[in-house]
């Protein structure tokens, strides 16, 4: 890998930079408990993940979008038999989703100060889900004022990295991706010719599982503060 | 006005480049037929609107945030007696919203097209809402070929006025916004110096509605068409 090229650093959000997916498991065990008569915790987390993989295409990623899923897959799942007051508590589970305090990660304010100190890259987000919940959870974290731009997008595919690109005025040789997801954050960016950075997160999102593999322009680190000696 | 000054011209998407607002109030009136027992429509609407409006700063404007507002309406009004299945149907009129055609309205794409022809201007659209609901319904129009770009923003404050200009390399003078919202599209375009074309359209949603009003840089027109006389 060539690092003296890069210009932009992109950095994911959830769970890279912030706890997301475990508030997200939670909501879902908590409704696994509410529907605990109509099957097991397995059954009912892949029928909401079906419910949620169904309604993909119009409701996208996001909290609000992932509360309207566990709301369906209640219904559903309960054949009509949840009450309102149990859909009323799944609301303010979602609602709980979108105030998330967003706190850095271990090592992340740090890291993103000492990468804008050296002057020689251009720090931006560059993340799905929905415009106002990524955007409120970036203010509460506190780190804003390290980025240079914020990137909310739909999905995270070759189209939207090259875009990316385009927006920041630079060649995908000069991009490098740092984010937990294989499917998300690495593959596509390596396949428009990025570089990038992978730090698994403790828990993945079943819709972001992917094989284990290697490349010679990822490099996997334990920690984001090792960016700064990779670079 | 100095009509030659103008670089970009910017639509609002709903109600001005397709029809959206009466399928939102039209869902409205479905659940306050729901709701029948528990109220007027008048004052049923009234408690709808203070959900919606109490829900802003988590969820947003869009079709996904009104649909969850109904929900929280519906069981907070029906204080809990409202069935899962009407839930249902609530999640269900939702969807619609996210589908609709988008078809556009009377004189948008011919008027698009023949701005782009003259060769003199970028087009983009700038409208509130959900990134993936508003992608969608451009998609469905058939008019994203007529855009440079398309911006998806959480609100339209003058702030975000100043960064449409910034991410188009012009200043506000080079701006012509054009839109069906006094409060959304002219009033905060205007502050920052831009120029606006004003197109009522035939329902106005409450949120939205301010007092009329005049502006040496704002010009009212009744049809779209009327835009390529007044550059």
């Amino acid at each position: 890998m060539r690092y003296d090229k890069i210009k932009v650093i992109a950095f994911d959000a959830d769970d890279t930079l912030w706890n997301n997916e475990p508030y997200f498991r939670n909501a879902e065990h908590e409704l696994c408990r509410m529907l605990a008569p109509y099957g097991t915790e397995e059954e009912l987390s892949e029928r909401i993940f079906g419910v949620e993989m169904a309604n993909m295409p119009d409701y996208g990623y996001g909290a609000i979008a992932f509360t309207m899923s566990l709301i369906e897959s209640a219904i559903k799942i309960s054949e009509g038999k949840v009450t309102a007051a149990e859909i009323g508590e799944i609301i303010e589970m979602g609602r709980q989703l979108l105030r998330l305090d967003a706190k850095p990660l271990d090592g992340v304010a740090e890291t993103l100060q000492a990468l804008k100190d050296t002057g020689r890259y251009r720090l931006v987000v560059f993340t799905k889900g929905e415009l106002l919940t990524q955007g409120n959870k970036l203010k509460r974290s506190g780190l804003q004022p390290c980025f240079d731009k914020v990137f909310v997008v739909t999905d995270k595919t070759e189209e939207q990295y090259r875009d990316l690109c385009r927006e920041m005025g630079i060649v995908p040789e000069e991009l490098l991706m740092v984010g937990n997801s294989l499917k998300s954050d690495i593959l596509p960016a390596l396949n428009i010719g990025a570089s990038t950075i992978y730090i698994p997160y403790e828990i993945m999102w079943q819709h972001e599982v992917i094989d284990h593999f290697e490349h010679e322009r990822m490099r996997q680190v334990g920690n984001i503060r090792e960016i700064l000696s990779v670079l």
